[in-house]
């Protein structure tokens, strides 16, 4: 019982072992976060059509729900890119509908998303995710960084554009170049180019001044905060403030009432559908983020506790007015570099959070939207990786075309289609790729008892008798193919009289299977041919066992092909000694 | 080009060989053909709540167009049973809507799935039909028969019902029990069983008398025509045609004209998942007929030719004024045993069915429908096959699930819906089936250069050498699966300082899985542990060879598992002797 409550919520062994030295380092990294929390959550919340605190709401009580059920020291909650994205997208086709408020949809849309997350995690069904597979996610990251940076475009540009398909956006941009605010372009090109220089040039910079790697990584990445701090400043004492470049604009102080009372039965019903994909994608994010740090920290990551922490986050953010979130890249590499070592440094980085929002609001009124849409795009200008696009052509064309698709429909018809289409696209693809499974005629290599493909290797062969190895469990979608493809080969080896299957490579075995071995025993026998199995793997071998056709067949059965092929020989010596005798 | 041509119409072939003898042999299994066609066509019309005519005019042109263009020498094509439950269903949903008559629907379904099975053909997707799992078949299969035989028992009771759900029909059936017209219903349970005792006792009545189990079986199967003549009789000659047994009544003389032109693409749309069903369930009950004869016939089948053979079928079928069709296992049958030996056997059936159709209407018009229903019973009756049940619950609980599963949605949401869950669910259990691979760690068997499951067999193994062989092809769905149970395996194991994956079960990896095994080579480098792989097939060792993952891993992979041990184990004793000096 007290280990069950234990692993419900991992916070209570952090505690029991928590001493001043690990507080001191949460504490810092804590402070370093915040910075770099805060200007992201703007700009995310802008990013997805919300009034910029609701990001600062989102990146509170999530923190605190995370610390207490979640599993990875290092990740860092909070709204991300592709989230908000998909968060923007739900809200503009939910919204024509309904006459719900943006900020209320995206309540109802994390709220969702945590109880599917929490369902998720009581049934065990964290599997599900697996059917996302690297392909589609390559694919939907590299395309929604594009439609984030497109989208971000006007508020460099200070222009008013409508439509929130890639096509209209674009074409909304191209006429209205005429309309470009020029002291806004300044300020988003003047934050862009020191952003991107920070990158380019002041860590290595750094770097060689005697700054190790880490701290010159940090400072790079507090870039933002510095960013957002000085355009305030410029925007306050020069004549910028007076040039109409636009601003975030009046704030209100304090935190957000619980506000959960008008969502209906409707609303949730069109939400459906997105807030599955937003938990699933979500999920998928976070999972391997905290992945990749548990290795690097050697911590074990629980993905069921995991789907539970996740879908606690969400719930909490609605709770205090947010917008959907999960686990971010970008910040749990601040948090791991600025040296966190337990889920507490999120509840101190929450508290700080808190502070600013309940007191910093006024101050935040004028920041430039022009800003923060340079905070995104350089977030997400990274993830546009195309050399990771040839490596995928190179390994394999199947990989690579799944996503392309992806790709394409993503930036035409949005990430929920596009992760939609990716997901049933890969499954087919894997059915029909399973559905002709490679079959290969062996032969023995010299001097050995193994047995190899006779088109790749020197082996010996015995005309009388064809061994062919099946590639592929057996099941409903390549069951007939099996028939064909085993019929063909013995046709084209006239001199068969045996022809042994090779099952090492048969890991399952379905009832249509089954039908179609009984269908190819009938066949062989037509054509004055004996069928012979060999290496049938134990489980296989558990269901053979069960049926009439195993009846037939259990003389036929061998343990290793080696030893098949052996007995047949001297079958076959025996009956020609016979014969001419 | 000339045998492209000939591939195209396998019909030029044979009539390039017709002799006397063969036409006179395709001319006799004519003429049972027909007879038996006749009041099963009149049957399976009324089974899809269309007028009787619409069955015979299915089973003119069909059998033409397959003669022209199918590849089986035996298959009889026609209204079947399922089809013609499915055209029933959808004919009842999509009436209600659309002003359109029953026949109208039925021709339209006709056409559409016509043109889907030939584009089909077009588009080699033949290859869909796979999904259709055994266990999906023999559900569908099930539950159609128990809810055709109950759709039929008004006519056999003589009550109107309504509805045509099962439930429906079940509790209007049971209210209207007081309603049963009794002379209709002695004509029923005759005709019912007399049915059931020619198949039961005049079977072996007739062989005990020295005829031929070919011959007797063909008698038997004349049954349903001779109850039709019979009943007629019955009705014409005695008081039995003024008690008001409900009967097939006029029947127009003459062939149908041309009807498509009223048809337009709103019920297309609405037509477009039923006609899909009905073309790939056609298909496969026909394709597996015309397979089980190809076997006795030792002739070849061509799906690829077949979809287009089924297509034109259809087409045609529509063209004349008919409902959707396919061929029949129990014509195809009649027509084996009755000695066919061409497609053209099916061309004089045709003619003979065309004759009757424009000549012998009048005479139908007395036929009570309880006659029909009766036929209809007894055909299908038999597909209820209680012990093939029992072997696939022994077979596999899993493929047993599928099929109640199967079979019950059927039940209660009709064969569209039943066979929808049906397809979805196999796909969904066999990716959740494979992305829980099975991984078992191996040991040497003695004395042998083969290694098996530790948990199977007496084996011989090294501490410091893990062998995992893992059963299955990694792709998305199981690659994060691969990755933890690994290092699980791994860990519970503490003296290990290799581990070596045994690939011969591998038969594909795609990029996830790739990810997984980087990410496991990282996770087991850092417990101190070196990953090998053995026995890697061309196929996967091909596309590993373009990753930059290969350099790291080209010098741990090992041709056999064998070698991979033996030369692990020299490198753990010269380490071991170095330590020791």
């Amino acid at each position: 019982m007290r280990h069950k409550i234990a692993s419900l919520f991992p916070v209570i062994t952090t505690v029991k072992h928590y001493r001043g030295k690990l507080a001191y380092a949460d504490a810092s990294a804590a402070l370093i976060v915040t910075l770099m929390l805060v200007p992201q959550s703007l700009a995310y919340a802008l990013l997805a059509g919300l009034p910029p605190e609701v990001g600062l709401y989102s990146s509170i009580l999530p923190l605190i729900a995370y610390a207490i059920f979640g599993t990875s020291t290092t990740l860092a909650v909070g709204p991300v890119a592709v989230i908000s994205l998909m968060t923007g997208a739900t809200i503009a086709n939910v919204n024509n509908a309904l006459s719900y408020s943006p900020t209320e949809i995206a309540v109802a849309l994390s709220l969702l998303s945590g109880l599917l997350l929490l369902a998720m995690s009581v049934l065990k069904l964290g599997f599900v995710v697996n059917f996302l597979s690297r392909s589609v996610i390559e694919g939907f990251v590299m395309a929604s960084s594009i439609l984030i940076i497109v989208s971000q475009l006007k508020h460099i540009a200070g222009v008013e554009i409508h439509g929130h398909a890639l096509t209209e956006t674009v074409s909304s941009l191209y006429q209205s170049v005429g309309d470009t605010h020029i002291p806004t372009l300044l300020m988003g090109i003047a934050v862009l180019v020191l952003l991107f220089l920070g990158r380019a040039l002041f860590k290595p910079f750094l770097t060689r001044l005697g700054v190790s790697g880490h701290a010159a990584d940090l400072v790079v990445r507090m870039f933002p905060a510095i960013m957002v701090v000085c355009s305030i400043l410029v925007m306050n004492f020069t004549a910028a403030g007076e040039s109409g470049i636009r601003v975030v604009g009046h704030i209100p102080n304090g935190l957000p009432a619980f506000q959960l009372s008008r969502l209906d039965t409707e609303l949730f019903g069109n939400l459906f559908m997105p807030a599955l994909l937003i938990a699933i994608i979500g999920y998928v994010e976070s999972i391997s983020v905290a992945t990749r740090f548990a290795v690097k920290t050697k911590t074990t990551i629980e993905p069921n506790q995991e789907l539970l922490a996740m879908g606690a986050s969400n719930i909490s953010s609605s709770i205090s007015g947010g917008m959907p979130v999960t686990g971010g890249f970008s910040r749990s590499v601040v948090n791991y570099d600025a040296g966190a070592k337990t889920p507490l440094s999120g509840v101190m980085a929450a508290v700080l959070i808190g502070l600013l929002a309940s007191g910093l609001m006024a101050t935040l009124a004028l920041l430039p939207k022009a800003t923060l849409a340079a905070v995104i795009i350089v977030a997400v200008a990274s993830l546009i990786d195309i050399n990771k696009l040839k490596e995928t052509w190179l390994f394999s064309k199947y990989d690579f075309s799944l996503t392309a698709i992806t790709i394409v429909t993503t930036l035409l018809a949005g990430v929920e289609t596009g992760v939609s289409v990716g997901i049933v696209l890969s499954i087919i693809l894997h059915l029909y790729h399973t559905s002709k499974p490679h079959i290969a005629v062996v032969g023995l290599v010299p001097g050995t008892e193994h047995f190899r493909n006779v088109l790749r290797q020197e082996v010996e062969t015995i005309p009388e008798i064809v061994g062919i190895r099946i590639d592929e469990s057996l099941y409903f979608a390549n069951a007939t193919f099996l028939e064909k493809a085993v019929i063909e080969q013995v046709t084209q080896l006239p001199r068969t009289q045996y022809c042994v299957l090779l099952f090492s490579s048969v890991n399952d075995i379905d009832a249509s299977a089954l039908e179609s071995l009984e269908s190819i025993y009938e066949k062989l026998s037509n054509m004055g041919i004996q069928l012979h199995f060999s290496e049938i793997k134990g489980p296989v071998l558990d269901k053979l066992q069960k049926t009439h056709f195993y009846d037939e067949i259990k003389e036929c059965t061998h343990l290793s092909h080696y030893q098949a092929v052996m007995h047949l020989s001297d079958l076959l010596h025996s009956s020609n000694t016979t014969k001419q005798t």
